[in-house]
């Protein structure tokens, strides 16, 4: 009967050890500058995954850095990323409101040197964490965001690839293209009205011309923040959660960084 | 002794086992019927599967059912499904050259109606397949093939989804798009110069107005075929072959398969 009971027991205990390996998520704010700036960013990692892993930097939305992009991380990490969100506009400058989340947007939309700059101080805190294998780095973005990893990419920055969500793609300097080293992959929501097609061609022109090695994906029927359950759920609006196509950018996401990260 | 042999030699005898089930592959010629022609398809499924599983018919290029197309459901039949590839042109129609295939192509593009009647035809091959679950069957197609399975979906063919590999993608009824009840993947060269940005506009069009649950994937600097070996590799012929592009796509339907056919 003992025999039987220890034959019971071990399963259920290294289920439970499992589980408990599962949950060993980090997280924690990270305070860091540039130049004078102070910023602060905000780190997750899995604390069962053994040795250094592929990095993703997560570049937030308009709003800055928030509960939104920080549950982004805490979903990839426990994917077995060490994944860092920056911070673009300073510590505690959180806008909660369009007008003034559209003024400290312009100031980097404006200038794009600041822009890569700030982003790839972010960039500098990741490659340097110990557990982030430096030559594995992709950088990902929501809205505002995935203009900016558009950016750093034009930067000549060394990340393996950049992900835009429902980003701007928009740029002053199209030649800069011939700076990018990484693979681009960019999720379109089909009608969104912050991002039309003349700004979808003008960007795959410009992607061409420099012979990136892009990717983008247009969903149907889908408006801008379509990754965003705060953005709601009424497409006239302009912005509006899509679960489906949430779910299927994720995926493809997924499947970019198998590519860029196979061993 | 005796007893750590056998320990080992189960799990031995049971790899090998695994790798005979795997090279169970059956392969067929079909004969079938639409009106008076004699059609001549290729059905290709793995005999260690059990049971009846989701069903993929697939729809050659212009050059009619050869050993491309052949392929393909080979390789869908390992990964488990049915498959059915159909002849649209007719036994033995085999246009070697483009002239003639541009002239067997042309008669099924100038004849939407009996474009849909014909590839319809060989659906109801593969839905009565006694292995097929007729709940669960998608459509591809290459080139003409791409088009073909678009309008299959337009003439509200009960097909959980259709994929066109560099397909076109125009249609001489666009309305005809509110029949559609699959759901709708394009894997599309982005400077594929036979389906141009018009082309591929008209078609966001006429998908975003009925309402179709769409994506399309534009692959940068790729042109026609690029799923094709036999294609060449001088992109500057207009057609050809890109490695990075046939994996990504395949990668893509089959992610798309994941979600139509979902338990």
């Amino acid at each position: 009967m003992k025999v039987l009971l220890a034959t019971l027991v071990a399963p259920v205990a290294s289920v439970l050890m499992a589980i408990a390996a599962q949950a060993e998520l980090k997280t924690q704010l990270v305070d860091y500058k540039h130049g004078s700036a102070i910023l602060e960013g905000y780190l997750a990692y899995d604390d069962s995954f053994q040795g250094n892993r592929p990095g993703v930097l997560i570049v937030h939305e308009w709003t800055g850095l928030g509960t939104y992009v920080k549950e982004r991380a805490e979903q990839l990490a426990k994917l077995g990323y060490v994944a860092f969100a920056v911070d673009m506009y300073g510590k505690g400058i959180r806008p909660d409101n369009p007008k003034d989340a559209a003024a400290q947007a312009g100031i980097y939309r404006k200038d794009r040197k600041l822009m890569r700059d700030r982003v790839t101080a972010g960039l500098s805190v990741l490659q340097k964490n110990p557990l982030t294998n430096a030559e594995k780095i992709a950088a990902i973005g929501y809205c505002f965001g995935g203009g900016t990893v558009l950016e750093l990419a034009r930067s000549g920055a060394p990340v393996a690839g950049v992900v835009s969500f429902h980003g701007n793609l928009d740029t002053p300097n199209p030649a800069d293209a011939r700076n990018i080293k990484a693979k681009v992959l960019v999720l379109h929501g089909a009608i969104d009205p912050y991002v039309p097609p003349e700004q979808v061609a003008a960007f795959k022109k410009e992607m061409n011309n420099a012979q990136v090695d892009w990717q983008l994906i247009s969903y149907g029927g889908v408006v801008h923040s379509f990754t965003n359950p705060e953005a709601g759920n009424d497409p006239s609006k302009g912005s509006a959660y899509n679960a489906t196509a949430d779910r299927r950018s994720f995926a493809a996401m997924q499947q970019f960084f198998n590519e860029l990260f196979q061993p």
